[in-house]
């Protein structure tokens, strides 16, 4: 009889088949990589592709008002709270095929595996593929999974797209969601409904890659604060203009970016895990040039933890840093919106089970706290437990580069599928 | 009798008239302030509205390749080296309405005082309208000076307007100039065709107002290095993005910006004149995004100091910070074009002689480096001395609120204009 590990193996043709007419639809011939935006072509592209897979394997489909889709494996018993397998398709702007993708795809092969190892679950597996991941789009993340557990604020109707100028509302409209759920917080997952959540997730760094591991057990998901547009105001001077005179909105920004990371390599060197990102860290291309001192700056910033304590305290050090640099160059720091998100720790027995199934397939695999976040996190603040699987990638993600051999794939799918079977629901 | 400086002061109103005009013809309602762009609208409208005034006054007009505009008062001897006055009609986008302009209403203010006091000098008297003196639009300083001077690389005329991407040759052509002439080497002006060139500017900085002069005499213009566009290249990667595996080209940047500013403190700190300005300062607007490590980053730098020397240490200082980040942070810095200017010191004579002046007339003055790079360096560079006055200005320069008050302008005006009566050329 096949092992059910060799039942997945198997499945690398349709595992390399679903992968590449994904990125064939979603290819970006300017930034290189993939573009799947959030609430656009790109991500209904997704949808569509995983979907017609899903109804060929015989799944019944289901969409909820945030126009995720669900692919139901029915189980034998259809109250049962179901396991939840997936992640998001929508990617950044150029960036790579799997960053979310393969979490789905895992499902479809989970499911597509025990079919034909001939097994039957007693509740539901639901594969399904999450809108609105990427938090690049409209400046908030999770939101098609925190819609789902109505979760998300209404007020993030009203973001807007950063290349279209269109609200996420609108977004929603037209991709055939029903944003008015969102404002009366419908749940449509639940602790009630929901057993647990499982995630498939590429690294996003080559830590894996460089230790030698193809997998590992993902144990939480860092909190974090966010501001996505402070704006430092400064005046503007003449090139010329001596130090005395200067309120250089630059510098100081320069200067919050500088003691930051000083303070995370301070950080680094006791063990204590953060990490910090000014990814958008810019003059004003309508007023800056060569022979004028900044007068405006703005800047993004991402700063993430493994305890909701050190997040605390990051953010207290970050605001004691921005007085000191108002106060020493006369400028001031606009914060704009704040975000955050708490600590999500993987569920303790989940954790414990894969690391079983995975010396039970023989595979390598090692713990991984997540350097990003995740949709899981968000299942994890609806009260669902979560477990998470790691995929090595050498090259880090959100860029066109982003790489995962299809065997690294199918190891943590097989993961995967194991656990389904064994600690999964029986019957 | 009326004496010279009474007369000067006499043209308060007919002073107030040209910068008013000057102000309503090239007012910007985007940006507040005015914008006379080089080689575009609004320097052609200044170089119409001086050139309409000074044949009201009776002075011959001229052009030269450049499209400079040459208004002479002519002396006894149409065969004796000129005396020079001007400076820019350009300004910077959403700049101040005397940053330039001031020296070009100075001498149409001088010749009238002198017309009507009844006096005739031996020499012509030259009063010049600078074009393209700001750097920001073409990145390249005094194109207009450098080119009646013969002294302007023929590739400047490759450089595109940062704002229409249309090269300096094809804006100077739309404007009746002769680029071609540039190419040739064309020297209008000489050491034999002009005896000194006087410029009277605002300051840029607030110093003479803190101090309370209403004028100063400019003993020299800064040297300097300048890098417009100078590009880090690191490596794009997730926001979770472990320390060890960024190479993050905003703070390497950032790192740079802060040592340099640092070294420009400790400079101050023992009394060594210098200043540093990163203009633009910014990661890639279509790649950057709150979750992504910034893998380029763009920036200006102009660095300037009062003595060669200076310069050149302070060049080999950026370029010892950056190999030492560039190696701490595994980015690449391309420098890309690189222009400098020489220090330029005022003509020790003409300088006595402007403080001189300003005593008899009674006015209070100081001396004072420039902060700035003025066309009077490329006069410098080409061998023709110069003498330099400043006008305070409560609010800076290169923006909206840049000030000056007419009263000001004119006992500045009156000091140049009793130079060119006393020490000029008399018959």
């Amino acid at each position: 009889m096949t092992s059910l590990k060799n039942h997945v193996l198997a499945l690398h043709p349709q595992a390399s088949k679903l992968f590449d007419d994904l990125r064939a639809g979603s290819i970006d011939a300017v930034n290189r990589g993939v573009t799947r935006d959030t609430y656009g072509k790109g991500e209904q592209f997704g949808h569509e592709l995983v979907e017609k897979h899903a109804r060929d394997l015989g799944l019944e489909i289901r969409h909820d008002h945030m126009r995720n889709t669900y692919m139901v494996w029915p189980g034998l018993d259809r109250q049962a709270p179901a396991l939840v397998i997936g992640s998001h398709l929508d990617s950044v702007l150029g960036g790579g095929n799997f960053d979310g993708a393969a979490g789905v795809m895992a499902g479809l092969i989970a499911v597509q595996a025990m079919q034909q190892a001939g097994l039957k679950l007693n509740c539901d597996v639901v594969v399904m593929g999450i809108r609105a991941e990427e938090s690049i789009w409209f400046q908030v993340s999770y939101v098609g999974s925190r819609g789902a557990l109505g979760t998300l604020p209404a007020s993030a109707l009203q973001q807007r797209r950063i290349d279209t100028g269109r609200t996420l509302e609108q977004h929603m409209h037209e991709a055939g969601a029903h944003p008015e759920s969102v404002a009366k917080g419908v749940a449509y997952l639940s602790p009630k409904n929901v057993k647990a959540f499982l995630e498939l997730h590429i690294e996003q760094a080559p830590s894996l890659a460089l230790t030698g591991y193809p997998l590992a057990i993902g144990t939480g998901v860092p909190g974090h604060f966010r501001f996505p547009r402070v704006k430092v105001t400064g005046e503007y001077g003449h090139v010329g203009l001596g130090r005395r005179f200067r309120h250089d909105a630059g510098v100081a920004a320069a200067e919050v970016s500088v003691a930051l990371d000083a303070l995370w390599q301070q950080w680094e060197s006791t063990g204590r895990l953060m990490a910090c990102t000014f990814g958008e860290f810019h003059t004003n291309s309508a007023r800056h040039g060569t022979t004028i001192v900044p007068g405006e700056f703005q800047f993004s910033l991402d700063v993430r933890a493994y305890d909701d304590a050190d997040v605390a305290e990051l953010e207290h050090e970050f605001m004691s840093i921005v007085r000191q640099i108002e106060k020493k160059r006369g400028v001031s720091f606009d914060f704009g919106v704040r975000a955050s998100a708490k600590v999500a720790k993987a569920d303790l027995a989940i954790t414990q089970q894969l690391r079983e199934c995975a010396a039970r397939l023989e595979f390598a695999v090692c713990d991984l706290p997540s350097p990003a976040s995740h949709d899981s996190a968000a299942f994890h603040a609806a009260g669902i437990p979560f477990g998470f699987i790691f995929i090595r990638n050498p090259n880090g993600s959100h860029h066109p580069d982003e790489a995962m051999s299809i065997d690294d794939f199918l190891q943590g799918t097989a993961v995967l599928t194991e656990w389904l079977a064994t600690h999964g629901d029986k019957p």
